[in-house]
């Protein structure tokens, strides 16, 4: 239990928003780092009440300035010897310029050194064909994504980047085809697939991902895994946690291939046998344990915060959200074997 | 491993400052606490690149208003529903008394239920005879102890709040008592003794605790553990955060303990039997086992820093000192065992 064996020592810098009460962002990514074993430097880019899930919030956003500073502090004493980064929500345009000139300088100072430094990149932008960031903040993204090592998209945001419209399984492959000519990007992984796939049952979910080959061609795998009925916040960036530090545990396993550019497995690696595939096995099984457990135990959330509530309060519409919101917290901290030793259920299958 | 069973589920707000790389204030506690299985609220006071050991830092402090309003913003929305708060560092008079009424309101909340709110407060002040914080903040931590229920002054503190001088165990004791007196502060224990103690290796160090009776009369326990011959920040807030979980656990072992007012024990409970000495042993057995650990894993982590510097800087003594002072921050997230199977070395003794 001293540590989990399988991942080697990481040093992570983690950006992405703080909130007080809740598990969103670096509040979520990091305890899920730390808890498989990795040294992590939380870099904040909020600090909120709770999260917007909730309708109301209070706080404060970190600007593009402090971002930097508090990079500069860290290299100024030696502490920016990262081995990887992990960036989720960032405010606005001028801050996602900020995080992207950090991650040029982590790449820049391990240009002699392939794989030494690996950058996976949460662009979030949107969702369900909604932007809800400012209109320039997808172009800053996009400018970004040449430098990520993996990034994780929903179907929206994939759409956004790759400007393929996604309504099938055919028009999603081809997106991420887009995006490796496009950006050179090495590993996809969208996150949500929002159409229903011939074949599959009505009440699952799958998840699609792709490493490409020396030439750049997508190696397209997916795996599908029952829906839980029920609206959470936080799972993207529990995801994007778990695969950095899966990747980088399926990527050791492979002799050599922690020192080749981007991780990028040899043209003969099929789909089935890539590092991202074996690595999303475990981030799925550990992502559909925290869940379950989450909607098992909403109930006895939803009874403790209504006893301090009155009758009146209890029936306003508004009040019964922030509950309802409440009880969808995922549940991490007291299941840290789902996180740390997950069962893997759900197997990646060739498309 | 699902959760430590024997601790109650428990919802904590942790009030304290936050680092982006290294490991003090709530940068420790709330990993601490989540690996303990604690639903931790994270207030942080200040966001700033690396803590102060280093003798350079970047980043900004929250305002006695920006913390009001975190606050604020999590009642409004029934996240305030807290069983425990801990509070360390506080920047300013101004921010102290803001946490002082959030600790208020939460006492007050909570009147009718006796036990159902317990506060942990390190009144983090100075150290060795110096005060490092402005002056009025000491007045204002004064104010703030007989909200308290639990105090950890190291020895400095308690001089400052009891008024007593300390020079040996005779006024240590004193100084208990007289802070029991003065601000009827249920627990204290005093986190780190100076004074060398008649009969006890020169390379140990003491910790002294105290319950009071019903009549406010001292029940004093001393333990005595090897020292380790390093620097190290942040123990401080990792014995808080230890503490407080296993202060709950203890309690939790007594029938009733738990709805008693502040959870103190009845008047026939001897100074060895109090849940206080008993989650003492447990907290120093986990500091010991991180702290050795970290002073083996030390010369690693200067050896990867030092790879990355120049000939010149590493004969430069201002960048040697942040090489060591990296080197000396906690080594925790590998270290999960040492928090949640400690195993008992340094039992609770008379005075």
């Amino acid at each position: 239990m001293s540590a989990s064996p399988s991942i080697p020592a990481t040093r992570v810098l983690a950006v992405a928003s703080h909130v007080v009460s809740g598990y969103v962002g670096n509040k979520i990514a990091v305890f899920v780092l730390q808890s498989l074993g990795c040294d992590v430097a939380a870099l904040n880019t909020v600090q909120f009440s709770n999260h917007t899930g909730y309708r109301q919030w209070t706080g404060t956003m970190a600007s593009a300035q402090e971002i930097t500073d508090l990079y500069n502090g860290l290299r100024q004493s030696y502490l920016d010897d990262f081995d990887m980064m992990l960036s989720g929500y960032i405010p606005g345009a001028e801050a996602v310029a900020a995080v992207g000139a950090i991650a040029k300088e982590l790449k820049e100072k391990t240009r002699d050194a392939p794989g030494k430094f690996f950058w996976v990149l949460d662009p979030v932008m949107g969702d369900n064909g909604k932007i809800y960031v400012a209109e320039d903040v997808v172009p800053a993204y996009k400018s970004l994504v040449p430098l990520a090592d993996l990034i994780l998209p929903n179907q929206f945001e994939a759409e956004l980047l790759s400007e393929v419209k996604i309504a099938d399984m055919e028009s999603l492959n081809r997106a991420i085809q887009a995006l490796h000519d496009k950006y050179r990007i090495p590993h996809v992984v969208i996150t949500s697939v929002k159409f229903s796939v011939p074949g599959h049952p009505a009440d699952h979910l799958s998840v699609v991902g792709s490493s490409m080959t020396s030439s750049g061609k997508a190696r397209l795998f997916k795996i599908v895994f029952p829906s839980i009925d029920c609206y959470f916040c936080g799972t993207g960036d529990m995801f994007g946690a778990l695969i950095t530090m899966r990747m980088r545990e399926a990527v050791e396993k492979v002799p050599g291939l922690s020192r080749r550019p981007n991780w990028l497995s040899d043209d003969n690696t099929p789909a089935l046998e890539l590092p991202l595939a074996k690595a999303l096995e475990k981030v799925l099984a550990s992502m559909h344990q925290v869940l379950s457990r989450t909607r098992d135990g909403m109930a006895a959330v939803v009874e403790r915060t209504s006893a301090a509530m009155t009758e009146e309060d209890k029936g306003d519409e508004k009040k019964a959200h922030f509950v309802k919101t409440k009880a969808a917290e995922l549940q991490l901290v007291r299941n840290l074997d789902c996180l740390r030793t997950p069962v893997v259920e759900f197997m990646a299958k060739a498309i």
